[in-house]
């Protein structure tokens, strides 16, 4: 998507370790007039799809999942991150690797809020290892819902992550996948 | 405000210690259309301000703030909660203590987002002890930027926090304030 790609050239930061810093329109501080452009061509993307619930994570995804779920008419779930696995019955549970943040944490959501009539989209800033989308995936299909698909603002495509979910078979619609950002140059497949 | 009040006594849930249970469509699960509805009220309310910015808290604040953003058509700035004060200078930080959880953490806004011209709405979706709606206007003041006032989306107006701020002379607009749960019966001011 042509709109996303050039924000992040105009925008992004490439920092040491192949980080890449969007918080000045994706998170932190989001431009609620692109989430909503986000959103828009998600919609177009899975317009044949009937989608009845978005699903993302905590925090960065809630901001860009709740715009998109306005062209969906649908709520929106977001899953919670919780250190303590002691939760009780009531949720659907499984342990991420935060390769960001060196740790594990548990991705926890309200049995309640999905259940086996769900056809889900999943909505979230970053695609890279593959590890948080998958968790999603989990969940949804521990619920016994359908995954409809995902959509990705930013997928760091020479990572492995968005390639594992689609070789599960697993649709992923990224708005900008970044081929390379070697020397600070950010290049686009 | 008579939708919300109206959606709180049919899916909302007391629960002992005076919890009041929201998740089915303010947090956790959002429902985006009484989001979209909420977001409009504040612009009523706050439409003879110039509002530049709108701030929250990492993360049931997001998702209402955001779609509250486009009926103002400005950014959204999510606070970030933070475990480690040792984040540099980039960040305006101030501690909070959360009753909720029985903790202390420190909210973080990168000082890249908040400047002294900003005039800022803040948006969360409870008040109670103030403590968090509190540090976001310090950080605001920090920055050198407006409070023009905060949007609540629920008040319990039987704790001090709301009128704390007010006395504080600051503008807090809750669309619905709880009187009392007594007995698991909610009333509203």
């Amino acid at each position: 998507m042509e709109l996303l790609e050039k924000r992040i050239l105009k925008d992004g930061l490439v920092l040491p370790g192949n980080v890449l810093k969007v918080d000045s329109f994706l998170n932190h501080q989001i431009d609620v007039e692109l989430a909503d452009a986000l959103g828009a061509e998600w919609k177009r993307l899975y317009a044949d799809e009937k989608i009845t619930k978005i699903i993302t994570i905590e925090a960065s995804g809630i901001g860009i999942a709740c715009i998109t779920a306005r062209h969906f008419g649908v709520p929106v779930v977001f899953a919670k991150k919780s250190k303590s696995s002691n939760i009780g019955n009531d949720f659907y549970t499984t342990p991420v690797v935060s390769y960001t943040h060196g740790n594990t944490y548990d991705v926890i959501v309200s049995k309640k809020y999905i259940n086996e009539n769900d056809k889900v989209l999943i909505i979230d800033d970053f695609l890279a290892n593959g590890s948080a989308l998958h968790a999603l995936i989990k969940i949804v299909e521990m619920a016994g819902a359908t995954v409809v698909g995902a959509g990705i603002a930013i997928e760091k495509a020479y990572q492995t992550g968005g390639n594992m979910i689609r070789d599960l078979g697993y649709r992923v619609e990224s708005l900008a996948r970044v081929k390379s950002m070697d020397g600070g140059t950010i290049e686009f497949c």
